[in-house]
């Protein structure tokens, strides 16, 4: 900048990195440029340094973010997870967050593995699925490695229906379960009768009814169904009554038509999305897991394309490195707690669902 | 106010009306208060002078706002207007506002009377409604006198199915049609075939299935289905998607157990409200009507409890004065139009959605 620039023209202000500093300027009609800086973390500076001066980050980034932009997830169907989702065996239970092991899980995953294996019919019991779980008889993968998200401990197993999630614009599958419900449901990690019941009954009726009403109905596009209900309040992850409302619009018609099935059967599959406002919950993180899945694996870029907990760690996976988890002791959430309850009942943070946090919601 | 306090204390600022003076204060933090004070408008000085003096408008005021509020409205059925709507007759015709003749009335309003009459089978064309119409076949008679409330046109005939509002913390019944959807229909005037027939099938088929759904359902509480759906984005009047969507849920299942009816019925009513997010608004009115009949005859209450046109004069009725219209001219609006129409082309203000704003949505 020459001299003479500065003498004759306008200053106008640069700041970096602090908000306050910016937004002073900008309260009194100041010309500002606001640079989106903050200081690296410690022990960092050389490794951002050298990727700052290689200056592949930013284009990398820009073709993670309109890969991940680019998909637009249609509930295809519902199918049952043996049969679709990818590397299943009957033996293969998957779980929320990294990779975890039987010794080092968390009480909810260890509850919600005794209740599928009861569920599945591997286990008698309570102590014979511990049993089982302890030497080895099964074999736990994260749900992330398989197309697939699960909320909570996120346990799917070989029975168990799961919606199908397509990208209408190009390739790619995502799966999750079907949400069970609010209070005691085996994602919490409870595996009492009226848990393994609603499994059961989730399998014999909720799977087959809606996958036949969705072949009524053609597929479902959760883009708009989602962007619209995020415009009534939603925000994708603890609030979906707008969007389990506009569902129950979109598979309505087809439940009525549906006389294939017992009239009860689909007055009851009505009533259980109605009673559940976390119903959609699921759809929006399988729509989440078609977006990062689709961004992942872009050379340089440093696009977060996973965040997710298994009671134990909390992992990353970043879009340049690709399948490569980073993790973290998982921490306790300071929350609300039911009465009778406080922070030291707790499990650390659990669950696949902070995948809507990871894609924006 | 003794001299001393001015001296020793705090001063407070008091202002009178204008906003900007009290919002100045405010943000200077200064203690202030504000009076809601607007000056008379001309000519009305002394009969407002009068009425304060009298000091009995402001207990009124609140009993009659009391009342309002006390309302619970409930959809609790579906009715044949001959059979339910207080003093109804087979040549009995509605009509949106306050009250009118066929002489004096606007072209959507004469529309929907022709074809209404067609519809009743009371007239076998055009000609011969204008006939019936302008020799005073026909009683014509305000919504508003018959508990009873319709948008635009407003039109009802003795055939129309309506809803049935009933309040459900005490007396009180409103009635409304069923919202026909948008494009060629009954209530902006239009009466060619396609009109006439989907005022058949509503006759034929939405209001039975609807009547037989709710027996099923019991009564809907419109109270809490309003109100979640104004935290959704609804504005009552002209944005009902979250209540149509409310409303979907709470007769899906009703309409799926109602199998005394043929399926293909049930799914095209469905199917029907599913593509009309003005659904509701009928519906929202009917509840709305319910609350200011209960506020209407308080002796000294100036709460305005009507706002209707009739596509030639804009009314209001006001709680103290009962029944009794005040009325002018109703005003061309100043909106968007449709390609190649202007406002040259537009109709006064017509219909009784107002009741909408007159509850204050």
């Amino acid at each position: 900048m020459s001299v003479d620039r500065l003498i004759d023209t306008e200053p106008v202000i640069a700041t970096a990195g602090v908000e306050v500093l910016q937004k002073a300027l900008l309260d009194q009609a100041a010309p500002t440029g606001a640079a989106d800086w903050r200081p690296p973390a410690p022990g960092t500076e050389d490794a951002l340094a050298t990727l700052a001066a290689r200056g592949t980050t930013g284009p990398a980034n820009d073709l993670a973010v309109q890969r991940m932009l680019a998909v637009r997830p249609e509930l295809a169907g519902i199918g049952v997870a043996r049969d679709v989702i990818p590397g299943m065996t009957d033996t293969t239970f998957l779980h929320a967050g990294p990779p975890l092991t039987w010794e080092r899980s968390s009480g909810p995953i260890r509850g919600a593995l005794i209740g599928a294996l009861i569920y599945e019919g591997l286990a008698a019991d309570e102590v014979e699925a511990a049993e089982i779980g302890e030497w080895g008889g099964i074999t736990l993968s994260p749900c992330h490695h398989h197309q697939t998200v699960g909320p909570m401990a996120g346990i799917v197993s070989p029975s168990m229906p799961v919606a199908i999630v397509r990208n209408a614009a190009g390739d790619g599958v995502a799966y999750a379960t079907l949400n069970e419900g609010l209070g005691k449901v085996l994602r919490y990690g409870a595996y009492g009768p009226e848990v393994i019941e609603r499994l059961q009954w989730m399998e014999a009726v909720l799977g087959p009814v809606l996958a036949m009403t969705l072949q009524k109905t053609g597929p479902i596009d959760l883009q708009t169904l989602i962007a619209q209900a995020l415009q009534m309040g939603d925000d994708g992850h603890n609030r979906n009554r707008a969007a389990t409302s506009l569902l129950l619009r979109a598979i309505g018609r087809g439940l009525i038509e549906n006389d294939a099935e017992p009239v009860d059967d689909r007055a009851k599959v009505f009533e259980f999305i109605d009673r559940n406002d976390h119903f959609m919950l699921n759809l929006v993180m399988a729509a989440g897991k078609l977006a990062v899945d689709a961004a992942s694996g872009v050379p340089g870029s440093s696009l977060v394309t996973t965040m997710a907990r298994n009671g134990t760690d909390f992992g990353i996976r970043v879009s340049g490195t690709g399948e490569r988890w980073f993790t973290a002791p998982a921490p306790v959430v300071d929350g609300l707690f039911l009465g009778g309850f406080s922070a030291e009942d707790a499990n650390p943070d659990i669950g696949d669902s902070a995948i809507t946090e990871t894609v924006g919601l």
